[in-house]
């Protein structure tokens, strides 16, 4: 499985981080710690779950001392048990100190969704169900995001409003519903182009397959009703469940026979997972 | 009270946001809407919580149509009930559909903060402490989070390592000592800028204020030794409490008599405040 | 038909097209023309083609007089004759001739890619098969040249390497053939995303739709060989031609009953479209 | 002869394309090779021509794996054969798959430049005449373009409005008339700067040069005429024809004896020259 | 006379300027006055000088509010006295208090800039030499500071590497003497660009001129030596006085009939002239 | 005592200025010098002075050859005499000649500010005031300035409106006095903010004291009044003098017993201190 985030992201995303915590200088290191003093540490995990984020944790050390050894004691997307070292760190002091803090949160934030989305994995296995993301996530960190749900486990929904369609509601209101708005973009839009169509009832199902849709979103069903969704779609057109689910629900849900479930609170409200940095003494 | 974000820093985060969300272009809503169909709908709480983030949602609309109408129904830092309304917007469709969740992920995740901070405000009324964030914030973020803080009734700490001194352990180890420490950023740092100082002891907390700490971090405390510290400090200093505050402990560590608690959930792990865009028939 | 340009891509094209232009200042028009002069011309085509960029050039004009008027008379996709008005601009003179170059350049570029795939388009009239560009575009254009391409009435492959699956001869060979290159993709890739894989001969065509592609891409086959494998898909996939494609091979290649060819020159190629503005005496 | 391009606009216009073309990620190379695999192959040249962008590629390929070793078989400025080798490269079979359509769209755009100015360049043999670009180059492009031009033997006029003064007709007749026009200018500019005017009848020569005119611009011109404008500025300035110059007139223009010709054409026009990365086996 | 400065380069530098004073926020503006105050003010200047640079500062305080009037009673270029009104400003009183610093930080460096000019200009009255600026400018603020040598009556020397040649003691020595640095940079450079030759005896005249050069520089010459180099030129080229210039000698100077006087002072070491915000009471 | 620049603001200011002064290329030394020359230098005073910014310098050589050498021979802050060598410097010749002025325009304004920081410093010795600078500064130069002046021996004053909290005239008018304009910042503020009062009168000064005013701006007072307000305050504030401070008064005023005094001088007024590059021969 392929986890790559593209080098650029990871050194737009780190640059602005830092530019932000740091601004016009970290005025209590630099008072107190010479610039050529080393130190070494270890990024240590608080708690159990899964990792997200080293190569953005290293990129923040790297940015501030080039020469900063990042070694990863695991991999991302690895499970880590409470009190597990996540990474060791050595070079100078000054840089450790000045970028800790940005790549923790980092880390941390990527791992929360990391553990979050596996657990929602986890909890669908034996089904046939894959874990999905959505675009409810926070400004400006969408494709990091978007690996952690990968590193987790999970697969990704659409990135934005430019790589898929996602007929929705209001969309099929103005176009004179369901079949009509997927005919109509089906004209227009490029072969290489798949199309979702949201369905909220089950006479939506046979338009919207007849107009050409790749996908079809089954929003706010119950997993009887989503059981049926599939029956009728029968292998027509991918069926993705959406709307309530959580870690108490997906299970159900996944039983109904649906290929996606899509969880916005993987990314919008996925707690931190609890990393430090402890330094050796 | 004073809640302003800079003009410049709500237009740069709401570009980028429409950036990552828009890339090529919306090419569902572009293939079905027309470019001069106009519609109207409302942001509705679909929970209970302190609203934060309006003007970030404000300006997602209009910098797809500048004629757009935004009317917020409440303002930041209002509590709203379930289903209540918390903004109107009407204008061109396209513009509703193409910035609708770029606004809602800044609305949803501000006012989850909001929402938050106000719990654990609300929950040490009637003592004197202050509930204040820290930097562990989501990358590129922070202005805006800390922002959210103050919504719900919080206060900030330092923004940044470069508009406040914070001595910590390793730092002071480096020094050689927390008076040595104190006294050595004091000889060299401006006269406007501030001194905290990590104190893990009791027996630390003499030492930092002759050397003239302005706030002592007091980590990892009981409430007891908060308690004991408090009376040591006897007003000459800030006393700021830290470490594994929620919502189960806030009160007690309050009870102390601490000025200021700090707590690095409000920005790190705040679940989103549900708040969606509903369109009128 | 949907023509949109997100409205940042063209604010920033017609920025950086300006900053690249005026540089440090007009120092002709600044010593000449009064601040205050007022002018009127017109856009005129010098040859006949297809018009593609307006808003482009009005954004250019817009920059540097924002109460400049921009009067299209035609529309993007519109044909003209030689010595047909194209728009009317009317505004400061400073503005009118400091953009002039930039809007011309933008409005000449794209008319002139969109007058050679109406050509292609035309050309295979009556076939069912779509003309499309490639990702063989000018450093920095790719959007406005892809939507050039939409204006000329063909339609749009991928817009980079993010948006679909290509599984090109190289991507084969380090995989281990067609069908394990297909598998391996579909195994880890979201369900939004189309997978297009090339064939060079008639045998790769059944191990590449049984293991999941969308798309086949026919490449360097002469027309009858095409045939043969639009007969051997059976509408299982899309097909698409691709390779040594001009406007002399088209009308043959489309025969075949391919769905899709994709060509090069659309964008690589395309010679400026002769426009100019005229100054009103 | 100097070809330089300044670093930053190399590193710039590459990072541009990069994230243009790469977006969110090269979902189909990163599923399907491997991180540490390596391999080689060799720019090839499909059809004879002149090379320019070489540092281009090269940046593209180095942008992706600072380690790629790129090694030019020939240099920018050289002309090649059909099937001629104008590179090698090895390094990360990711970085050469992400990177190839990149670093071939700069080298085809430029080399199809450089081969178009290479051949007025030998079609004027003989003559004095220099070939020189114009201001109608590709947004966004311009410094890379002029760059080609040079590395096709020919010149650079100048690169924006800021750099030298071009008084065209409506200048003129805004300054009423090309002896006031360049007396205004040159009372108010910085002894630094060329001033090129406008002539479109043999009696406006006396007029500009007796007030100043470094650069006469002989617009639309016939041969006959050129000739005629030749004698009667008899080395008092520069002689610039242009308009509707082409292979088949190009010739024929500079026998009249001009100094300078200018071919928008060079930049607006060139088809690309066709090179393409073949992988060793 | 044309003071434009490039809308664009007002524009950012303005934003980066606020950005830098700003920073997270006027924290003390927002906590003390209510978003709706408004009131009005003058800004005032405490001695007497030429004024330049309005359009910064009406673009600062617009930047923070759209609707602030700001009422030049000046023009840049010209002189007025201490004590008196520069412009009248009056909007919102946040916005006047916010960016009143950066507003008189720009206003008072480039007045301080065309002040000094001024005073060079006026000193050499009467003779035909004109005052030029040089490179020595302060980084990141350089054509702001030529435009206000252009408001103080001078005329500005090249701006940047690109624009012109000036081929100094290092380049003559690299190329083997003056007469073939200047040949070998005509042979190379295009028909706009004009040609500076540091020339540091009376023998290398007559080798520059036959070689091409535009424009000699004469450097650190006596004011007779300077009128010998004047009389052997004779019209030739340009004569350009260069080095140790200042108020005490750039008369004589001048006096030796020189076309041309660079002076670096008149950038790097301006003292700002005193203009304050005086608020109506 | 401590002197980090960011090494992101170096980055970006050598960039910033490389980008101004290099723009398209530098056509006089890449005509001139072969690409493969190289050469040394060293960069002397020509005048004494106290040294700042060495590595701007450094970073501007090395941003066109990486492989650069600068070896300084003094630290930033140290005293050079006429004719001391600052720094040598070797490596490729035409990233000598195209960085020096870029190199030289930081070193010799920084150096001017640090120089007459000191001169103010060493006119203040036996007293216990800090002599510390302002906001007003050269747009876009800020943190540079700053660390300039702590290069010369003074402190700094708030960096923006951001870190620290400075209550003057206006904003004391708009809150209705002294007393009222503390306390309410001081109800909003933060605990790690520091506030300062602008103070005209003596008789306002208990009124800020007792409101918890950090530090009292004694504003345009003669060192008589100055002594007294430092008698009234007994310690209880930092006591800033402000307003005509000149080396010619500056001991005066320090004798007056205040802790600072601010200079608006050293950062919009310090003349350059004449450094340049001198080629070995």
């Amino acid at each position: 499985m392929s986890f790559a985030l593209p080098p650029r992201l990871v050194a737009e995303a780190v640059e602005r981080a830092l530019a932000e915590d740091i601004g016009r200088g970290d005025i209590t290191t630099d008072a107190l710690i010479d610039a050529d003093d080393r130190c070494m540490g270890a990024l240590v995990a608080r708690e159990a779950g899964v990792v997200a984020g080293l190569d953005l944790a290293a990129a923040a050390f790297r940015a501030l001392d080039p020469d900063m050894r990042f070694e990863p004691a695991v991999a991302d997307g690895d499970k880590v048990a409470a009190r597990a070292i996540v990474a060791r760190v050595s070079g100078r002091t000054r840089a450790l100190l000045s970028a800790e803090r940005v790549a923790l949160n980092f880390l941390t934030h990527l791992s929360g969704i990391a553990t979050l989305t596996r657990r929602h994995v986890d909890a669908v296995a034996g089904s046939k169900a894959r874990i999905v993301d959505t675009r409810k996530t926070l400004p400006g960190l969408r494709v990091l995001e978007k690996y952690a749900v990968r590193a987790g486990g999970g697969f990704n929904h659409r990135f934005g409003l430019d790589d898929a369609v996602m007929i929705k509601d209001n969309h099929i209101v103005a176009a004179g519903g369901v079949a009509a708005a997927v005919a109509r973009v089906r004209a227009n839009i490029g072969h290489m182009v798949k199309i979702c169509c949201e369905v909220d009832r089950l006479d939506q199902i046979d338009d919207a397959l007849a107009a050409g849709a790749d996908v079809l979103l089954l929003d706010n069903m119950d997993p009887a009703t989503l059981a049926e969704a599939v029956r009728v779609v029968a292998g027509r057109a991918v069926c993705e469940a959406s709307g309530k689910v959580s870690l108490d629900t997906v299970a159900a849900i996944a039983s109904s026979g649906v290929d996606v479930i899509s969880v916005g609170r993987l990314t919008h409200s996925a707690p931190a997972l609890d990393i430090a940095l402890d330094f050796d003494d």
